[in-house]
């Protein structure tokens, strides 16, 4: 179970972190069953990454995987490609979004945009870092 | 201009009020372009209402009307039965989203879903009047 | 938690009252997350209840209530007039989704949907009751 | 024609291949309408890919051709590039959908998610295969 309390922890964390490297990001957490708990647009954050900051996290858990890595297997070729035309348009293939596990089970996850793929990762781990 | 610590004011004084009701609710802020600044359920609140509070927030931005009026003019017969439709699903035409002025004017909005109707209206008034 | 097990379970149960009352059905089953976990059309039933069969069910976890119940508070003038145009189409207000409930939580739900409301209602009832 | 204790068929053979592989699954069948017959998602499989075992399998149906074929033509540069977009999305274009057959008319199909391209398909053969 992700609650609110956890949820604002992780926001705080990757918050943290995304002052450190001066990017505004959004952040989202989604629970178990891939329902919103908390987001939080950093000011002067892009508006376009509303959307996707809440349906990284919602990628994450709909296949316990991150969304870093679910990219890989999407590309044009790949196994997966076309899985972002799935769920209504909720499925984003690039960085910023991780599972969070309890006990070995994924219970959750994060979801960060705002930046280069590079910058919504390592934003998206401190957040992950702190559950 | 709403900030992320703006909103956080307004999400501490709705939930301080639906603590007090005892009815766990979602809650949402938005900027002066309708784009979500901050969402929080609390824990318990209703999955079904994330999507509600978000879009009277939306809503009471849009037109800058409280969602509780605009239900009055959205009844069968009214002026503007059918709003509902508009805006690919994101009009609500129920109590809950209360704009935020600041100087007279509509900057913000705020919106809560997970109660009664008066429920959600008392804990939108609590938190737009922190604002 | 809801397994398969379950829902196969209640899935038998409402096609058995189905068959008693003469009328081939849509049944569907969510877990806490609102998230399909089977779905079953009989033979003849209508094809377009598929669609409700699920979301009535997604409804009724949603907001922890009875589709049936929600109906009175959505009609014109009603406190909730307009929530069917939330959650993206997938709220249904009229009877046959019934929550799912272990020691007193709402941990899923069951949606009906191919003839009238009383037999949409009475088929969801029986599935509900073999949880 | 695709009755319920068709697809109840279909589905357990499918499953039992899923199990074999240690890999839980999500699998539906439609009929020869693209409708939905029955959907299950087994214990633990991801709830992405309730969606997206339906559409693989409305996909299959839709063009009378599986999935993992139709993918070939569907990369960038192939003649169909871009059919992923559309009907509204319900158009899926990786390995694990498969039409039914019957005295060599397409009447039906079946479609897999929840583990790589090459274990959904090795699971929706066994389903196809019990028809």
């Amino acid at each position: 179970m992700v609650t609110l309390k956890d949820a604002r922890n992780i926001l705080a964390a990757a918050e943290k972190r995304a002052a450190e490297i001066g990017q505004p990001m959004n952040i989202a957490v989604v629970d178990a069953g891939g329902n919103l708990v908390a987001h939080e647009r950093m000011d002067g954050a892009w508006i376009g990454s509303v959307d996707i900051s809440i349906n990284k996290a919602f990628t994450a858990r709909a296949f316990n995987i991150a969304t870093k890595d679910l990219a890989e297997n999407s590309q044009p070729g790949q196994q997966f490609f076309g899985i972002h035309g799935s769920n209504h348009g909720r499925i984003m293939i690039f960085a910023g979004g991780i599972p969070l596990k309890k006990n070995g089970h994924v219970v959750g996850a994060v979801g960060v945009s705002g930046g280069s793929g590079e910058q919504d990762q390592t934003v998206a781990q401190a957040g992950a870092a702190a559950f």
